[in-house]
């Protein structure tokens, strides 16, 4: 088994020490670590270290064949992350992310990190029946905590979400490894029977995506077209996102 | 009527040509300063401005009885600005709230913004039967813009999200400003439509949340104990938020 890239993505702002998903995606490692003792390639990835989505990437994101930095000498500390941040999932086996539930959602540099991630033909794409992801074949496993809600309750605006951008990239096999209400006893008893990293075929994921719009651009975002000086709707397409070159 | 004081939350990175958020929010303000034309004092809080929760508050989060930065001169900036957003929305009568969608939820820094505001005794509290908001009367507009997403459906992760928080808060009128799709003519007729500010009454509302735990410090946060050096649940209580001092 080739196993042996593992992701490791913190948005917690406490240290090892205080916190509670960095201890227990700790004890997860160690528990990977057993079942694939081959040589591994962990590659750590601080969430609260990503600035947010910026004026710059939010232009440059409408044409992500050029999502490339290396040509790119004025590109912004997003956009350039963003280039690194997929670079990191494309070519990981296993995704590891540890969650603090704030508010009943992800923490916001978890939200950052999933916008500079989210890049036509890098994590996802499109054909003609709707988004395909590209990240086939990964696991991922996510430790998510939580002082006083259930995760997966109706009101688990993380988990569900987490899942929903995960499936959009296309990666099937996701554990998630629950310290809600804190019971961390629970979820090393979680980890320890964890037997394999992935199931053996792993089947291709589509993401289920109401069939709004079959147009790329529609997907990652959002802003339509401005106003014109008018105050009326322009008729620029000015969407920010995605349509690809062919 | 008083409904003078007006808060303007943007969570756009694109500037007032480019962002729609931006131009249906003025918009909006245009129509409201109609609907009330007596002195109106309007408050702007850019949410890219906000840093990330960070450590120090997660400490201090703890006794938010001190949540004034006034008397401790080493507050950190999000320690700080959590105090000056909190007093912005119990300050106002109205909050304005621009929000493109970013892969199905809000951008990082309107969760930013979500984390820093949500403190207990300043937005919420509780009483016997759970959670109790503390914004009450007040009403919400939320200027929401997606190029593809359908707003409220099954994959919208971000305006009921922003609703199930505003109702943590107390906020009982909210009204959505459906900018989805493109559809910026629409957003603009039913701003011609709004008729009102608020409705007179404003009934009283409770969060609808499950009676998991009537702990205060269960809401906000999030990481649980952290594992003692054996690898076990810490018995000390480590919960990051709000335990009020009576």
């Amino acid at each position: 088994m080739s196993h042996s890239r593992i992701v490791v993505v913190q948005s917690s702002p406490r240290n090892d020490t205080l916190s509670v998903t960095r201890q227990v995606v700790q004890k997860l490692l160690e528990k990977l670590a057993k079942l694939s003792p081959n040589d591994k390639h962990i590659l750590n990835r601080e969430c609260a270290e990503l600035p947010y989505v910026d004026k710059e990437f939010t232009e440059k994101i409408t044409n992500p064949c050029k999502h490339n930095p290396n040509g790119d000498k004025v590109a912004s500390k997003a956009w350039t992350l963003s280039w690194e941040c997929c670079e990191e999932l494309i070519q990981s086996d296993i995704i590891v992310i540890g969650v603090p539930i704030y508010n009943f959602s992800i923490p916001a540099c978890l939200k950052s990190w999933i916008d500079l991630c989210t890049v036509i033909k890098r994590t996802y794409s499109f054909d003609e029946s709707g988004p395909l992801g590209l990240l086939q074949g990964k696991s991922a496993f996510l430790v998510v905590a939580s002082g006083g809600m259930e995760i997966g309750c109706a009101y688990d605006f993380g988990t569900r979400y987490l899942r929903h951008i995960l499936t959009l990239w296309g990666i099937a096999h996701i554990t998630v490894i629950d310290v809600s209400q804190g019971q961390v006893e629970r979820a090393l008893q979680q980890i320890e029977k964890i037997t394999s990293l992935v199931p053996p075929t792993a089947p291709m994921v589509k993401a289920h995506l109401p069939t709004y719009n079959h147009k790329p651009a529609m997907i990652h975002n959002s802003e339509p077209n401005p106003l014109n000086k008018d105050g009326l709707p322009s008729t620029e397409p000015t969407d920010m996102l995605a349509v690809p070159e062919e």
